[in-house]
């Protein structure tokens, strides 16, 4: 059994920070990361949160990332806005996007945030289901390294990162989230299984030529499996187009790996849309979104993406989080 | 063997315009849908072209659509264009749309068509891609009566209907276009081998229950199968919150069909964005979106979704298209 501890959210929060900071991130930079990293605990979402804070400072101190970057914003349009993350973390530049992306959905209907030379931004829906809170419509995508095929080849030529969707219902509260990849399964299970010695089930990877394995390091070096065949890499060809193209972003076939320290700033992008319902539906947005909730509700068994989540946060705010103790361990030792 | 006649690409739209404004469709409201149909011809997608010349004219005439609908064009924010269809052909809302849609997205740098009250609007990839060859990215959406069950779930709640994405190059013509529905397969593929009394392969469709079934009539009482599980279904309720709940149109669960003349018009949605790269990316995204692309095409057997599509539209320019002859009789029965 793993042993625990359990920390409430302001307690991982500000250890998170600390630890940022103490491997030479600017607070400016560290805040927003420490928030997010509190908010996925509180998701359930342990392989995005305090488990990152020791790769994040390892990425500090390598120059991977740049803690003391200062994103750049620009406003070449009416509906959109640029920032250039200068190879810091993707959190604050997504912060400083937003104060301003917010203000302009709602004034132009639509409005796009486009992030180039930046970083991992941890778990996407973290940053949609804020657009949500401002009860605005978040759509969101992000790029990484390559390592999913196309269709009929073998050679990674897109992301496993996700796309991103959420929106409010009558309760003016986030009611559906959808953060999904496009691969079967996530990169980092096969890399689990690789560093436990144990086979990974067919479908999930795919070897140097495009045939299935069960051994995750051949599968680490092939690619990773497309969730249902080629709609798949439809779908991280999407991700790619909005989050590397239309940023001008590094591709995913150039980006440096995001994981170890090899290979300086991967500079991958980030892009959002908000979308204000009013403009768009006028009042009838929120109760198609809670009906569309309800009908799945409504049935036995039956579940919407992100529902357990929900269940996890609200827990988390009265109970905090049950965290490793190994893991904080680790972060601990980063605070000297 | 199936018997065909050629005809032109000229020879289709004509055909097409002819037989519509037969049914009782106005001749701004047949042009455009003919234009369609002749373009859906060429590029090969012979069940989505004069395949639905017949149904469109069945569909006049018992009021499932609004031959003589005018639809009503609203710019309500600086970057959001509605269009309520008036329960006519969805091909003119979006052509009436897309008017003002092309040189807002250039001036605001990015814009929305939410277009309600509509129908079935052909083939989507037809639509983002006239955005593309604009020099936009456009993506769209678009809802159809519910069809797939949730996850964990047995009864529909979202339909197959789907999104679609189109940008141009290097040397400005569309050069990846995505075009793909939430199910495993096409609903029109459950229901042919209905009509031929043929089984269908286990992973298609789901029964009541949500179990398996190899009986297509089983499978269209139930549900259709979505594409690589869960993540299917996300995709679905991505379509469904953009192309209904955010135009206000009618949610999957409450359509009446797109097939048969029961239950008066869908009233479904449509929603498409439309992003200049210029603005977003400033000099950068077609050489990303070539790089992309050429990143498929250098591996032996690899593609690109809507390459098939490409070819085939090169080859029917100078050669026309072989239609059925059986669909080619149908229609010219509609001219009297």
């Amino acid at each position: 059994m793993t042993e625990t501890r359990t920390l409430s959210l302001a307690e991982i929060e500000e250890l998170s920070f600390k630890a940022l900071v103490a491997a030479g991130t600017s607070a400016g930079n560290a805040r927003p990361l420490a928030i997010a990293t509190a908010a996925t605990e509180a998701d359930g979402v342990a392989s995005h949160g305090l488990a990152y804070i020791p790769i994040y400072a390892e990425h500090v101190q390598c120059g991977k990332v740049d803690g003391q970057a200062v994103p750049k914003l620009e406003v070449p349009r009416p509906g959109v806005i640029t920032v250039d993350a200068a190879t810091g973390f993707a959190h604050s530049a997504i912060d400083k996007g937003f104060d301003q992306l917010i203000p302009l959905a709602r004034q132009q209907g639509v409005a796009a945030l486009s992030i180039r030379n930046s970083y991992n931004c941890g778990v996407l829906g973290y940053h949609t289901n804020r657009l949500a809170e401002s009860g605005l419509v978040g759509i969101g995508f992000t790029n990484a390294p390559a390592s999913i095929a196309p269709s009929g080849g073998y050679k990674p030529v897109v992301g496993t990162n996700p796309f991103s969707i959420a929106a409010p219902g009558i309760d003016g509260k986030p009611t559906i989230l959808i953060d999904q990849s496009a691969s079967t399964i996530a990169k980092s299970e096969v890399m689990k299984h690789a560093r436990e010695g144990k086979p990974i089930p067919v479908g999930w990877a795919l070897d140097g030529e495009g045939n299935p394995t069960t051994d995750p390091n051949v599968g680490l070096k092939g690619s990773m499996a497309p969730s249902g065949g080629y709609k798949g890499v439809g779908v991280a060809l999407l991700v790619e187009m909005m989050a590397a193209a239309l940023t001008g972003a590094t591709l995913g076939i150039n980006a440096s790996p995001f994981s170890g320290t090899a290979g300086g700033p991967p500079k991958t992008g980030q892009f959002f849309l908000a979308i204000d319902p009013a403009a768009t539906a006028g009042d009838a947005f929120a109760g198609r979104i809670t009906e569309l909730a309800q009908a799945v509700h409504a049935q036995d068994g039956a579940h919407l993406p992100g529902d357990g989540r929900t269940k996890k946060r609200a827990l988390a705010q009265t109970q905090g989080v049950a965290v490793n103790t190994a893991t904080l361990a680790r972060i601990e030792a980063l605070l000297g």
